[in-house]
């Protein structure tokens, strides 16, 4: 987040973005990195207990993190128009308890949001915190397909 | 796996196969879903920490599931072909402790493997064992770059 450590909030839930999930885009990603049959048509699809042509669930992943970057950037660039110092983005060393709770269908349009669980200071790296926060995106009927929880390093505004 | 619950042995590692990252794949992928400075370009990424292009660590991860489609893919045509039964495969809910460990640079070639930790028969779903696992990536100096760990349900060839 290009937001200080002291600004960000426990338990404030930030929209990152919605995707749209076609039979072009999961056919594309299908044919790349995951060619299952469920994933590459609807005619296949139909013979597995899917029914019809559903998303990889590293492509619901990917969908995640491409949504984070834009709101990134456009959280940057907004902050840099009116003047205000952006904090730099320190990286993740990964992610813990990644679920895929219902499948996501051609036509699914999914809202993913993240919201900040915990937070602390960095012992080792005075000049960062740590944050911990859960994934999550949900569909158009409201219903959650997706979580994962993660931490990262944030910069801190008041350095130790 | 095609293969089935009873043939699974614990401790043992299943090489999925290798890939090359090249600056055209790591920077197609990136464009797609994250397109971060030191995943687009060597200039870009020579003002960052990472000092030049290195792949996205979701990218790392959809490359092991490339590898294990095409490699059950593979091991479920050779059974066909021998005559043997190819157990049916069962779904991943997700998978824990995703851990990027070094970065991946341009010219890495990852090998990835997985290995079952454990397994035991499912309560509900008698046709079914459980089967948990640890994926690993490492590059061509042998330094792990990469690990999760998951479940999955395997067919079992003695129903109970």
């Amino acid at each position: 987040m290009p937001i200080f450590f002291e600004d960000l909030v426990i338990g404030q839930r930030h929209d990152i973005g919605s995707f749209t999930f076609t039979p072009e885009n999961i056919v594309a990603y299908a044919r790349d990195f995951d060619p299952q049959p469920f994933h590459l048509s609807d005619e296949a699809a139909a013979k597995t207990h899917f029914g019809r042509l559903c998303a990889s669930g590293w492509h619901t992943a990917c969908v995640y993190m491409k949504l984070l970057v834009q709101d990134r950037q456009a959280l940057a660039a907004a902050k840099t128009a009116r003047g205000e110092p952006v904090a730099k983005m320190g990286g993740s060393p990964g992610f813990t308890e990644l679920k895929w709770l219902r499948p996501v269908y051609a036509g699914d349009t999914l809202t993913y949001a993240h919201t900040v669980t915990d937070k602390r200071m960095s012992a080792s790296r005075p000049e960062w915190g740590i944050l911990f926060f859960v994934n999550e995106a949900w569909n158009q009927n409201g219903e959650k397909v997706f979580e994962f929880k993660g931490s990262a390093f944030a910069e801190r505004r008041e350095k130790a």
